[in-house]
């Protein structure tokens, strides 16, 4: 055996002695838990200097390197520079700051090794058991289905595909979209996130196919507007075949009337798919599940783990009413992935559920979590960050220099330094200027946005970390930059 | 703040004091070493007694629960009923057998708690750098990209989407299937995994759209079949749009005809998607990189890291030789996700190269573990699975009880127990009840495949652990049981 002799007939990637591994991973947790719990006193982001990225230069490695060295890298080269979503003071898109309990689930995910795509494991015993929690979290009935993958935008594109082809009128698995007897459409709010953008690309509709729905001055779909624009396709022979609901949108955290477009749908016969990618998880909070009455009503919804569960990247979620049909619209039967009577296939393969076949067990994370902390404790901490934005938006009505944007439905702000007397574009510059000093000095980290044409700093609370104080010190901190530049800002925009 | 109150303004999911973390992680920590040191010892595989499926029928927890008891019940209730893919007998579908090194940059990925759908940080640097290894890995030129993502299923629908969109000859992003100016045909072998029916199905094609090429007696495609089904597609006006080949087929092991297939499409204009998930990185290893020449001559390449570099799951990769195109098929812009100037989104978005929009760091256990093992070490262990997959179809060749059912191109031996005066029904029996006790007693974990209607154990060589000693035992166990179980079921048959 020439090869085998190459590398050893008993060598392998493990260690002989585990020795060095033991004292890495050993010091990777103290370090974790340092860093975690050191977090506040840090920047929230900061940007890497030249030299810091040369390493991320250096040619693909042929030697070995010892695993110390390696791990040093990692500590050294590539945590101070994160993105910071896991900081207090980190405000920006739409993110969980992450958990420990979590980590520790990737790490054991790992070690199991289970593949997800199916087999009569105790990992597939997990995920069902999680994807049946979470269809009783959302307020789903006994025969809904959900499954577990990458993300929301993941999650979308299954609820649509699913209403694609449940809505076709013919077997478009076989067919394809020429055999449509009518073309198809879809509506969606002018808020409606990227991803079902790159899902009508991706089903072959196109973006033509996603009729855009002015939304009124709360950011919430109009519903006349959208019965005029099913009317219209209805009179040109389109089949209106799907409304894309917004619970909670990336712009301002608006909420859709989830009930009304729910009757709505059910009056024309529609497929109603949620996006609650940001909103969905206020079902599990006892205070503000009100702002998401409705969701339930859904054919499918798309939600996310790694947002309010704070579950580590990445774990999104699809629920899908019918379980027959979200099995339908996937699964592919191969003579190499039969269910068998007995032994380690002699159950259901979970890929017909998802678009992947082989699946990380990101199941155990949100096991653990979810047994360690209590769905009780997650909705406090929900509820938490709806009262924080409800500060913070007072606090920013409260002061002349500051102007809300939008109104603040469930978690989201969106405002502006605005001390008067100035005109769009200095206004733009001057809060593009306060958000990249935010970001630079490490302060805090919101997001920027545009609304109805004006720039402004948004400041998404998902945080299980966030204090009041921290809201305060960004005001604090908006407001003397803010001052400090308009003085100076302010003449260039003459 | 009445809702802060109750969850207290300082409370968190980080435990007030981490002691009980710190012991758990450092448990886990070695409790993993234990477990992967001692793999060889212990069943690759066991069937869950119902008494411990009981514990997956736990209602949802809503008060928390110290996190030693959710650690115990991983320890003793999930990892002891696991796939069993990082045993050293586990031959089953095809999958890697998992790394520590791997499963530390799950962990520290999730400390680190970067979104790679984009942002300034370390974590993307690290992503473009292991995308960029994989380009050259592969044999790609400057110029290619990489995106990495859940795994092959998902690199191959990136790879086929980008293939329909530029082949379309029309806005497919904006005006769909619709606006086609002539249908588009998509060929593959009839050993084509599964994955892409399912993409066929989610682009709008539907799987009529394939074409499914007959293999010749090695498995691999029937060239001169896939020319008549070009001829026949131009003769009535359909456009041949794109071409999958399969470097490692998931019956066989068989590998198409790449460089036969690229000049074949070169001349008719056609795009060329190779399916890598199983063979791909044999362009890594020494002595087998030949086996897959010209596949680095691919428009798009879909290729599996948790395979034959045994990277945790889940992670993929997509490798497309036109940047432009790629980004071309994806990228959605969004006012709240603006590449800026300046601070944390001061460099392009990730999510313009994938279906996600929030990317885990999938790259640094990837990272982690091209550095620590090198490139070369993960090669000469390819080159030896590929040896001991001749070793045993040798093996298998020479016992007069055992039947090779197909040539063995890499590295998949499928065969069956076969003493000759048995009829097919009982043979295929014969070999399930063979397969069924093997992995009920846990010994081995072949899987089992039907090939031209001939049910055969399937025993795939992707695993660093494995000896050849292993590769005997099964042979001895597969001719031991049949022996047996031959005497008792011929008569059943007749
Ligand atoms: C409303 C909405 N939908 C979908 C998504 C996409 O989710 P993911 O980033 O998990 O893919 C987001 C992301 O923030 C979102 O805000
Ligand atoms: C040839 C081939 N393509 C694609 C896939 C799908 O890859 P994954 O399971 O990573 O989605 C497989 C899985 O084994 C495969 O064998």
């Amino acid at each position: 055996m020439e090869a085998t002799d190459r590398t050893g007939e008993r060598d392998s990637l493990d260690p002989p002695g585990w020795a060095e591994f033991r004292t890495v991973a050993h010091a990777a947790v103290d370090d974790a838990i340092a860093r975690i719990s050191g977090l506040r006193d840090g920047p929230v982001w900061q940007p890497m200097p030249n030299a810091a990225r040369a390493r991320f230069r250096q040619p693909l490695p042929v030697a070995p390197q010892p695993l110390a060295e390696v791990y040093a890298e990692v500590a050294e080269g590539v945590l101070p520079h994160a993105m910071g979503n896991v900081h207090p003071r980190f405000f920006s898109w739409y993110m969980g700051a992450g958990d420990l309990t979590g980590a520790l689930g990737d790490f054991l995910a790992a070690v199991d090794g289970s593949n997800l795509g199916g087999g009569d494991t105790a990992a597939t015993a997990v995920d069902r058991q999680v994807t049946g929690w979470i269809c009783q979290m959302m307020g789903f009935p006994e025969g809904a289905s959900a499954a577990l993958v990458s993300g929301g935008s993941m999650a979308n594109i299954i609820g649509l595909t699913a209403a694609r082809n449940a809505m076709a009128g013919v077997d478009l698995r076989h067919e394809g979209l020429d055999a449509l007897p009518q073309p198809l459409a879809f509506y969606a709010s002018d808020q409606v996130h990227s991803c079902h953008k790159k899902a009508m690309n991706l089903l072959g509709l196109g973006l033509n196919a996603l009729r855009r729905v002015p939304t009124d001055a709360d950011f919430r779909m109009d519903l006349a507007a959208l019965e005029g624009l099913i009317a219209d396709d209805l009179a040109r022979g389109i089949r209106p075949a799907c409304v894309i609901a917004t619970a909670g949108t990336t712009n301002t955290g608006s909420v859709d009337d989830l009930n009304a477009v729910a009757d709505l749908c059910r009056r024309h016969g529609i497929w109603l798919h949620v996006d609650g990618c940001i909103g969905a998880l206020l079902a599990i909070a006892p205070r503000s599940a009100g702002l998401v009455a409705g969701m339930e009503r859904a054919d499918s919804l798309a939600m996310d783990l790694h947002k309010w569960l704070h579950a580590p990247f990445d774990v999104g979620c699809v629920v899908i009413r019918d379980r027959r049909l979200h099995r339908e619209t996937f699964a592919e039967e191969a003579e190499y992935l039969e269910q068998a009577e007995r032994g380690l296939a002699a159950t259901e393969f979970l890929h017909h559920y998802t678009l992947e076949t082989t699946r990380s067990f990101r199941a155990l994370k949100l096991w653990m979590m979810l047994k360690h902390h209590g769905v009780a404790r997650f909705g406090a901490l929900i509820d938490r960050n709806v009262a924080q934005a409800r500060h913070l938006a007072d606090r920013i009505k409260a002061d002349p220099r500051l102007e809300l944007l939008a109104p603040v439905a469930t978690s989201i702000v969106c405002f502006r330094y605005n001390p008067g007397e100035m005109d769009e574009p200095a206004l733009d510059r001057l809060n593009h200027e306060i958000l990249f000093q935010l970001q630079e000095t490490g302060i805090a980290a919101p997001s920027g946005t545009t609304l109805r044409g004006r720039f402004c700093l948004r400041v998404a609370l998902c945080n299980h970390r966030t204090q009041l104080a921290d809201l305060d010190l960004l005001l604090d901190e908006v407001c003397k930059r803010g001052d400090l530049e308009s003085r100076t800002a302010a003449p260039r925009s003459a």
